[in-house]
């Protein structure tokens, strides 16, 4: 997930053409762990971006669309790298626990790298617009969504049914987001101990919910 | 946890005498699902509680020692309810399973008396100042080492050893509380559907914990 350059600006001051891009780099490069997307300024991200606040409206309707705009970026991008961790494991040995152990990785790999999309999705999905919330909760669902299928496929190849895979998958989502949110602000060396971390809590939800459905069938 | 009334503001205008609780329920009014404590400003605060900006610093060194202080007391109240809710539950059925559902069932009834405490600790973690940063992870600390002794408990009443007991508490704290974040939202007649959920996920940690251990001593 690399994130657009902020656009230059010339020494003649304001562009005329900016695409939405370079509104979303701008707005980006504004953002810090102590700043947050809904206590942004359409004037400021304007100013970041070298253009006029009225040019802003040229390619978002308002900051709110600008914000939802960065949570499906930043949700589409995520997905897309767990889903290549995803099947890089799967190609290179069919374990459950490689294939943990990957999308986990993947996703340190991701926050290590300081991407700012990802940071905004962990940490500003619960304040915010009506609309704002909603595009991270829908993000989320994605994101649940095909983790089951992964889940069910996996347990299926290994032959051991998983209690509720829906709820299995849930629980790991939101865990992983959750411990994502505190680990943006570590320190690298502290990483790796955090993702040895979420690969155990991970497998307990796994291993619970394998048994539940054992408990439940017999 | 009974928030403080906010101050009433005499026909005289400006208050002489201001209480730090004063200070707290005047932020607390002021914000909303759509706004967070980090875009409060000093001067908001104090126009609220009815009191000169100058006055506000009597009480709190700035806006973010006030930020930090709200944490602190959603923590200590939150844990207090739940503790509560455990002992009740301890004491009519020692069984894991009805102090899982009592606890997780006090933590939602809080949710739902719209308790604004709460809602700041289970949404704003994880945008603010390193001090605010720190005020959450704390508070949550001290959830997942209450938790953990009282995993421990159960599970030596049951002669059911936990792997990693430590980690289990900080999976459980972390998928509920992120869980909860966006409970908040919710109408009512949700809630109890979400509670269920949460009771199975944080069932399958628990399960997946015991066997883990089981497996590892075998």
């Amino acid at each position: 997930m690399t994130s657009p350059t902020p656009p230059t600006i010339g020494a003649l001051g304001r562009k005329a053409v900016i695409s939405r891009e370079d509104v979303i780099a701008a707005a980006l490069s504004l953002l810090s762990s102590q700043r947050s997307v809904s206590s942004l300024s359409l004037r400021e991200v304007a100013r970041q971006a070298g253009i006029a606040p009225n040019s802003f409206y040229r390619q978002f309707r308002d900051m709110d669309e600008l914000a939802v705009a960065l949570i499906d970026l930043a949700g589409s991008s995520l997905r897309q790298i767990i889903g290549e961790a995803r099947d890089q494991a799967r190609k290179s040995a069919d374990t459950k626990r490689s294939v943990l152990r990957s999308s986990v990785q993947a996703f340190m790999q991701q926050l290590k790298s300081g991407d700012k999309l990802l940071h905004i999705l962990l940490r500003e999905g619960s304040v915010g617009s009506e609309a704002f919330k909603q595009a991270v909760d829908r993000q989320l669902n994605y994101f649940e969504d095909e983790l089951r299928l992964d889940l069910m496929r996996l347990s299926e190849a290994h032959n051991s049914d998983l209690y509720e895979p829906a709820l299995a998958a849930k629980a790991i989502t939101r865990m992983v987001f959750a411990m994502g949110a505190t680990a943006v602000d570590l320190p690298e060396e502290k990483l790796a101990g955090l993702a040895e971390q979420l690969v155990v809590m991970v497998r307990m939800i796994l291993v619970g919910s394998q048994h539940l459905q054992a408990e439940q069938s017999e």
